[in-house]
């Protein structure tokens, strides 16, 4: 049973209050975190070693997999498994392939030509939780762009299985990708490897990937440290449903479900121009919690997550604008006029038969997503997210002749005269 | 004299450390930029006016400057200097304006469509320096892209003058942006107030901007703390410049120094095939500083600079790649040919006759560009800062008897059941 509320009744406060995430900065963990960061510079591969058998409880000679050691586990999965996918594969790369194209030149003033060319971040790094979830879509999700762009180095980190090895299903994306090498780090100290480099683990440019409060933490501290970027901040996942009297309850209940079980920190917000259907929601979220795997954590999330009862589906719009939900979904026979007016979030579903799962998953969209309202200014991991654009120009005589002026008189006017003088001595 | 190496005696160490930039990270800035930012949380416009008495020694009523103020400061400046002004806006309007194109949807499956649509990020905070250097190019650098994103609110922070006001240039700028109020704060105070808004200031969604230390650590530590984002971290301004036989040593002094007068922890490098032409350049940075007004700040920097001899100019362009300038300038006949192998750097000047300072102010890129190596990660600041591409899809009843058995399997081998469901409850 979902809390409610109805918008109409709420102040502006409340209703901020409700949007709001909880950014919950724990001290602790930025503690033990620095303190992993600072074990990795100064011990490199001995530290890495020393973390996976206290966290990942193996013993590991070797800190990565290689091409015959992937291909062996790539085998254990079955023909369907790897059917499935190599289909995700496929569409991923489909429509991520169509992300970059050459931009043309502009000649801003006769003889003054101006371009952007696109260059691949050369060495990018790769986080692939494992442990109890292990995760091969992230892998696909952030490989496939990363390839798309042409890095040159693609350093993959996943924490060890307790045998020294990573599971089948990871293998199997890693051929796909052709990936021939994995480093078997998890957790803040392979993000921290990642972000300085060690013995085995070569340093990265940026670093990409979800992960638990203590990944999201070491990469958030390693930007300021290490020249390194990262691709966002992240936080727990969430979904906001738009539904109207035109939905169907059970799929409703079914997506705000599938977000649930991701955490107890996972959010599921239902905001329906239908009491009606508010209440048929929320029967068939009992029932479809009753046969859940992974029910105690869905049933948390639920107990984090709210509706909210709109007059009209443009004050849903609104809502979720200000919300600005990692995933979206309009369920309603009107989305296509809807479309225009969302303005925050990270990625849209639309009508009744496109589950978010399609899209966490096959469609060819990627689920890497800006959470925690950050949607209003981060977009998705994408092939941009793998590639820089850098400005070229060129100015031929005519072209000085043209701007010439105008650079000095501005030089000039902001005291910088050297910056005039540049082009003083070229005339 | 600028400090000279010869590239083949150096060994790997000596280049990294000799590309590292100093990321020197004083804890007593933190500090005073932390208590900064809580004054700012806690009392709002009553620390901003307490900062402005303390630091820009003014004591302010009103936080902000309106229309019939901004016009009146602008008719201060002569019509050459609006001219000049009006010249660098409409070129970096044109160049800037070609950077965003609609993408065509891609059915990845029959029935499974998918795209991406560009939306404005809705509220967009741009900082400007001022105090002795006053930068109105870095308003027009940010305003044009913030302007042609279509970003709703554009929040404009620039430190007053003594006058209580700001000055002429900033104003005209304004004006040709069609931004009606400029909120009178600077420092590390403005940024807070963005971050988390203030009775005065509007809370924003992305800062944007260059500033001094305090500024850019402010920048660094709103970003995790108040679901804000920042266009890229700020270091001091550098110029690398690879110089062959065919360039002229008045020219490469001038661009070296027009970089050392930014401040005096401005790096200018310079990479060149020919001593000889080394030995002209280091008498021509005599002569040339001889003259200049801001010599003593420039000395620092070339101080803190050097120049490196290479064999050959693929040599050079490797050497550019580890260092990663934000500007990167080919002083060379043959610039064309070397263009593709640049793969780390902001912006790139091309040939004898393309001074950086054009790029500063008029040619139309623009000048916010990524400094101490983030160009290996980052591109300067373009149209795509200011907006986010969201993914929409739309599957239907075909599509997802193609894809939902592929969902299905891959949902349960990563033991997501809801997710699964999801699917299966549609069929």
């Amino acid at each position: 049973m979902l809390k409610q509320y109805t918008l109409t009744d709420l102040s502006d406060e409340a209703v901020e209050a409700l949007v709001a995430r909880n950014m919950d900065d724990t001290r602790a963990i930025e503690e033990a975190v620095q303190q992993i960061i600072a074990e990795v510079r100064q011990d490199g591969d001995t530290a890495l070693r020393s973390f996976a058998a206290k966290f990942d409880k193996v013993e590991l000679q070797q800190l990565y997999l290689e091409k015959a050691d992937i291909e062996e586990l790539a085998m254990t999965i079955t023909r369907d498994q790897q059917r499935a996918l190599e289909i995700a594969f496929q569409n991923i790369h489909k429509f991520h392939s169509t992300q970059l194209r050459r931009e043309r030149a502009v000649e801003t003033m006769p003889g003054v030509k101006c371009w952007r060319e696109v260059r691949p971040i050369e060495k990018v790094g790769l986080y692939i939780p494992g442990g109890s979830a292990v995760l091969p879509s992230t892998l696909l999700m952030l490989g496939v762009p990363a390839r798309i762009a042409g890095c040159k180095e693609i350093v993959v980190c996943s924490p060890p299985q307790q045998s020294g090895k990573i599971n089948g299903f990871v293998a199997y994306c890693l051929q796909l990708l052709k990936i021939d090498r994995i480093y078997l780090s998890g957790g803040a100290q392979a993000v921290a490897a990642m972000a300085f480099g060690t013995e085995s683990i070569p340093k990265v440019d940026k670093i990409f990937g979800p992960g638990n409060q203590f990944v999201t933490k070491a990469k958030s501290l390693v930007q300021g440290m290490s020249n390194v970027s990262i691709d966002m901040p992240a936080g727990p996942s969430e979904v906001l449903v738009i539904a109207d009297e035109t939905a169907n309850p059970a799929y409703v209940a079914a997506d705000l479900l599938a977000q649930a079980e991701h955490g107890p920190d996972s959010q599921a917000v239902l905001v329906s121009t239908s009491a009606e259907l508010l209440n048929a929601v929320n029967s068939k979220l009992d029932e479809q919690l009753a046969i859940l795997p992974r029910a105690e954590i869905a049933k948390m999330a639920i107990a984090n997550s709210y509706a909210v009862e709109v007059e009209n589906l443009q004050e849903a719009i609104r809502f979720s604008n200000r919300y600005a939900p990692e995933h979206l979904i309009l369920e309603t026979d009107l989305w296509e006029s809807l479309t225009r007016y969302i303005s925050n979030a990270g990625s849209v579903f639309l009508g009744h038969l496109t589950p978010e799962s399609a899209g966490d998953y096959a469609s060819g969209t990627n689920h890497t997503l800006p959470t925690s309202g950050y949607a209003r200014s981060y977009s998705g991991v994408s092939v941009d997210s793998f590639v820089k654009k850098i400005t070229f120009q060129h100015i031929n005589a005519e072209g000085l002749n043209q701007i010439g002026s105008t650079v000095e008189i501005l030089a000039e006017l902001e005291g910088l005269h050297a910056h005039k003088n540049a082009v003083s001595v070229r005339k």
